[in-house]
Parts: structure tokens; sequence; C-alpha cells
């Protein structure tokens, strides 16, 4: 049985999930659908891309995640069906699959928040969703979830080959790597004109999920440009003197942080509310350092 | 595999929903179970309905729709299955159908907010659900969608006739259709006693969605009333001069009309939230007026 | 089809419910998932094992409840299957099945609020999931959900025999049974030294539904040590003199209490919200007195 997941900012309010749904069985009566969220901010690729990859690498090999945060429907972004070793996605050309490609992919792109396209590289194919025939028709100005993205998804788990659907794409759009970055020592410690490994790396809050944990941009890579040694994370005006491996080697109200399940750096207060008690949520700066490098 | 839906004003914090689904499929194993919504506001058999308006259509022919929002639990209202030619719904008998029943059965509701009984058209049967074999035992009085509506919503999900759940209905509860109503213009342009074509009408957001768009009761040929030309929609102190055809013909922040994916005029802020800018919510006026018919 | 059911606190926002169901997926593509509840107050054993109650009874038996409230995840608490006579359940030994276990199980337990370790009754069993063959890999410190407790279940659900998943374990962890007790008369009735039948019990509101209708911990049994006669309820400072069948036996707006669709003395507000008007919540004292004991 063909899974197909569905990730949107439509809420569980309202009818257009359920609306995606039907549209699909009507196609793929056969076809298992799991929900990853529908409570993705209004209108926040970002924030849909980043949830994709906590969940998608978990899914089986050939999954199709069909994928509507879409503020340019109607408009001219393109409308894709992408293809990795790993999965399908469907949904807008505009950024929401960032977190699913290729690092490498990501750090090519221009620092603006907006993004740019880049070229997908070898392994990941795309295609344009231009072809009526895989469509639900009339096909509305304001809700291609549910009349080209949500059938192509359908058609998708039937087997119909990629190439049918429309043209090949050669590149999409991407939004950039947030990743930490070197904090200049305020006085260098090396010879001038020396290339010094950093000692203090700033990075941010990326998500808040519902304990309240703080999942920053830092990764294990992150940490090793530091070259080791004791740490020190410092966020929304408190310092933490190390890095614990799970939330019951701190305190009850102690606030820790640690490597979280999705290999990102997460500041925790066990059993309470780290971005309560540090007043702190998704953008605040948080940064780490570390006495190896230390100048 | 045969579809049952579920649409319910139980919240998704509670058992209620769970328990409806383990009876559903104790009875049918192999029924797939989807949910449309269970966050209808507790005890509004009107907005249920308004939201199985814009979800039904999009399921497969044959497809059965299960309803619970039911303030008359354990009183004299009755439980029904309604087979129409393209669904079966499940319910209770209290107007939370009217939605999915044809409009010129509403048309013939007196305006009374509570909806009225009206006699069912050819091609719409109903039953009573009042065989016993067809329930849960022992039945509750306080939860039937788990003890009444969920057996029997399973029950014909096996193919049992509609005939051996009970007795044939022939009327059943319409809540009255909100359609606009015309304006009297304050000073009579044609002759005394002229039968005008309308130039304004008078509706009412009936609906916001998690985007903050207003859905109106303005339909496609309520506008077709004001015979074309210009049109004016005024909300919340607000002129809207245009009747857009998608979001991105708008200006970020710009408040538009637009024929909305449900076949209602909605009344949307480009990537943000008209519901907040104009302090509009179901009830609020909406008028729309055209240059065609101007007195 | 095997059943799989999920109750967790991860919420909805987050990716941590797809995450297991897409591990669980990739074990046993053919298993039905179907979700209980994902808003269960974070870290919170005994919501969850209240919601259990309230619906694993209504599923077929066999089915396997999936439950993931995990405060001590990572530290020395142990990961369990247990097998009961109607379903199988996986998840941490922290009393999150108490409510689930027969109720002479929880009334041994000592009466602190953490709970406490309590022989299995015959036709009870319960393993320790300890064989890393049938865990995710790497295992998380901080997400046993997705890397012990979802393969588990997976693989509990193809068919592997307990036994395999790791040592029998004799004991599990039980929070105390919140009983109604009674209450001591002001002024004895009977001969000093008599053993009198309670006239009086004090129990609490243990739950708050959608509806805010203030579910109690009294039982059929716990009104039954009263004897029968006329019911006093009483409640935020609200008396209230009968117990009606149900909700529509009751005036818009009266406060009424009755027996609830899952065996508890439920206090509600015909068409509104009793909690709202009490201003009551989990923990609310509630006292129940009848005029069959009376001193």
């Amino acid at each position: 049985m063909q899974i197909v997941t569905l990730t949107t900012d439509f809420g569980l309010d309202d009818a257009y999930v359920p609306a995606m749904k039907g549209v699909i069985l009507g196609i793929n009566p056969a076809v298992r659908l799991v929900d990853i969220c529908h409570t993705i901010q209004p209108q926040d690729p970002a924030q849909a891309s980043f949830i994709l990859e906590s969940a998608c690498p978990y899914f089986p090999v050939g999954t199709i995640h069909l994928v509507v945060v879409d503020p340019g429907v109607g408009g001219a972004r393109r409308a894709l069906i992408v293809k990795t070793p790993e999965a399908l996605y469907v949904g807008p050309d505009n950024g929401v699959l960032s977190h699913v490609m290729p690092r490498t992919l990501r750090e090519g792109v221009p620092g603006q928040e907006s993004g740019g396209r880049v070229g997908l590289p070898p392994g990941i194919r795309a295609f344009e969703l231009k072809d009526p025939k895989f469509r639900r028709h009339p096909v509305s100005n304001t809700f291609h979830g549910r009349d080209i993205f949500a059938p192509a998804a359908a058609h998708l788990s039937l087997g119909i080959p990629l190439e049918e659907f429309g043209p090949p794409v050669d590149e999409i759009m991407v939004l950039p790597l947030p990743s930490p970055v070197p904090v200049a020592p305020e006085a260098a410690a090396g010879p001038p004109g020396a290339t010094a490994a950093p000692f203090e790396l700033a990075g941010q809050v990326i998500h808040v999920d519902r304990f309240g944990n703080l999942i920053t941009n830092f990764r294990e890579t992150d940490l090793a440009l530091l070259g080791g040694g004791e740490y020190r994370v410092q966020v929304g005006g408190c310092a933490i003197d190390r890095i614990v491996s799970t939330y019951v080697d701190a305190e009850i109200g102690e606030v820790v942080a640690l490597m979280g399940s999705s290999g990102y750096l997460e500041i925790s207060e066990r059993n309470g509310s780290a971005a309560a008690i540090l007043s702190a949520g998704p953008g605040t700066e948080v940064r780490v350092r570390s006495t190896a490098n230390r100048p």
C-alpha cells in the first residue's frame, strides 16, 4: 500500500485537509494517508521544511510527501514533483523542500531570507505539474492543494511515471542554510594573519516544541568546529555549562543543553518549559563556545 | 474499502472520537476512517453543516459521512441515515445535514434560526435508527455517537440495507438558507411600482478560516442578480472596489474580495488576516453592490 | 489488519508523532494506525491513563495500544509490553497504564501521588523491552517513542511473541486509585464503636472535557455505598439536588449531575460549561451525600 503523507498550514478546524483527502481517495482508494502536520504557521514554508526534515527520514523509502504551504497560490510559482533516492515530494516551488534537500545544495544559496534557485545535484529529479490530465477540474485559483497537488500525489501513488506530469526542471527554490557562524574574539590571541579555529559560534533558535524545548541550528558538525573541550551555551541571558546526554541528567527545573533526537542542539528545562523560563523563541540568538580553541 | 468520515464537536483532547473509531473497527475491521473535523464549535449543528458542505463533495460517491454534533442527545430528536445520490449520512435530525441537502429544500424553510422540518425530494431517502440490533449495548444516555451513530455507520459500511435500520422518514430538519437579501435603495430610481433588479445585496460572514479569510454567504448566483458591472463590497467599515481572481492579484496587506474555492465570496487580506484587520467574524454584515442596476 | 493506537503528549504541531508512525509503517506496512490522543498534558502519565481507560475498552480485543508519555525517558524507568485478556499495551513503566489495570491492583497501592509497584495478577503478563533487535538504531537518549516503543509495537503487530522482547516482569508501576472517601459526620448518630454506613463521600474532579463537563472519580459502586435515597452533590459552592439521566432532563443553563458515558459521575451545565460556571477543574473537591444513611 503506497503511503502519502500530508503537511499543510490549513489547520484542523476547516474543510481544506479533508477535501484534499477526499480527492486523493477518489483517485486511488488503496492509498494510505498519514498526517505529518497541519498546523504549520500560516504561509511559512521554512517551518514546513523544518518539520519535513524531522519526520520524513523515518518513513519507508518511496513514500510520497504532499506539502501544501503555498502563499503564492494562483501566482507564478511552479508546482513540482521532486524525487530523491529516499522519497517523492509534491508541493509548490517556494523553498518548502529546503530541509529535505542535501545540505550542500543549501550552502550555495545567497543569504537572503527568501532564498534562491539552485541547480539539482545528481540523483535528484524534478518535474513541473503541468499536464491538465492529472488535475481536478475546474482548477480553483485559490486552492491548488485540492485541485493540483492532491491529484498529483494520488496519481503518483498509482505509479504514473514522473515524466508524464510535465517538463523536467533543473533547479528549485531553496532557502538559505541558517548555520551558526564564528564570532570574532574581541582581542585576537594568535599572531596577526593566522586563521584561528573558532572559539565561539553564534546561531539561533529555529523551533520550539510542545514541551518548550528550544531547538537550535547547531549540529554535531558545528560543535566539532569548536574542537571539543568544555562547552558553554548562552541563550536568553542564561549560561549553561554542560551538554548533557538526556533530560534526566538534569535536576528538576534545571536548564540544560543536549543533542536532540533530530540532530540539533536543544535547550531544555527538565519537567518545564525552557522557552517560558528564558523568554526565548524562534530567532533568539544562541551562542556556544568551548575552552578548546580559547584565544 | 468503504470510507467512513467523522465530523464531531468532541475535540481532540478527549476519548470520545477514538471510542467511536474503536466501535466502528470492532464491527467492520476493513473500513477506512477519515477525519473531517472534530473541532466544530460545541453544539453548533449549523457550523458542522457548513464544514460538511465544504468537504463532502470531494469524497468518492457512496462515502458514509458520520456526523455527531448532538446537543439533543438523549432527548426526542431522531437519529437518522440519509441517502443522497452522492453519499450516505448518519447523524442526529437537528439540521446538521442542511448544507448537503439541495438548496431548493432549504429555501422552503421558515426563517427562524432553529430551522424546521421539510419533505424530502425525490432521490433522497431517510430512515430512523431504531433497530436495537445495530446499536452498542447498553446504550448510554449521553453518548449516542459511540452507541448508536458509530455502530450504524459501521453496519452501513458492511452493506446492510438502509431499510433494516428502522422506519422510513419523509421529512428532515433543515436550517434556513442564509441567502443575501436585496437592500431597498433609499430613493427609488424607477417609476413607482416597478420591480427593479437589485442594486445592492446584504449578506453576512458565515465562517472564518485559519488564515483569517472571511467566507460570506454570497454565491456566484447571488452576484449574478446584481447584473454584472463594477462591484463594491463593504464589510466592517472597509470598501473593496474589485473582485480579484486570486490572492496574488492583491498587494501584500491589501484587503480583497474573491470567489473562494468552496463557491462563496471571500474577503481576504493577502498574507494577513482579514478577520483581524476588519474585526469581523461570523454574523458580520457584508454588502455587495454593483453599478449595473444602479438606480 | 492489526490495529495500533497511539497516545502521547507530543501534540499535533511537531514531527514526533509522524516520525513514530513512519517507523511503524517501515516495519509493518499493513498495520492500521488510530490516534487516541496526542494532547495529553505534557509529562502527565495520570491523565494519559485516564484517557486510555475511556477509549481502549471500545477497541477490538487484541488491539495494540502504544502510549508514550515519558518524563523519565533516558533514565532508569523500564520500557514495557503488558498483555491483558483484552489488549496489548506498549509504554514506559511509570503508571501510564494504571487505569487499564484491574481496580483491585490499584487498591493495593500506597496513597502517594507518584504511585508504586504492585505484583501482576493472574491473566496479565509483562515483559521488558530489552532486545536491541526490536529497536531502531541508533537509539536516541531523548526519543524512545520513536526508537524503542514504536518499533516494539510494530514488531508486536507482526506477531512476534512477547517473550522475545525481553525478560518477564512481575510487577509494574501503578498510580493510586483516587476513590472517594467517607466524610466523618460531625456528630456521630449511632452508638459509640458502631461502624456506620457512610452518609457522605468526598471525591474530586479528575477530568474536564471539551464541553466543560466535570468528570469526577465517583462510580456507580461508590454511590451504592451511600445506600440510595435522595442524593445531594456539592461542588464549587453549588448544590445539586438530583442525579438526572441525560442532559436534556435539565433546563438550558441548569447545572446537573449524571452518570456519564465512561461510568463516572459528571457535573454538566446544559448547553454550557460547568467548569466555567463553577470555576472548577481537576482536583476540585466534589461531595456526594444521601438521605439514606443520614445520621
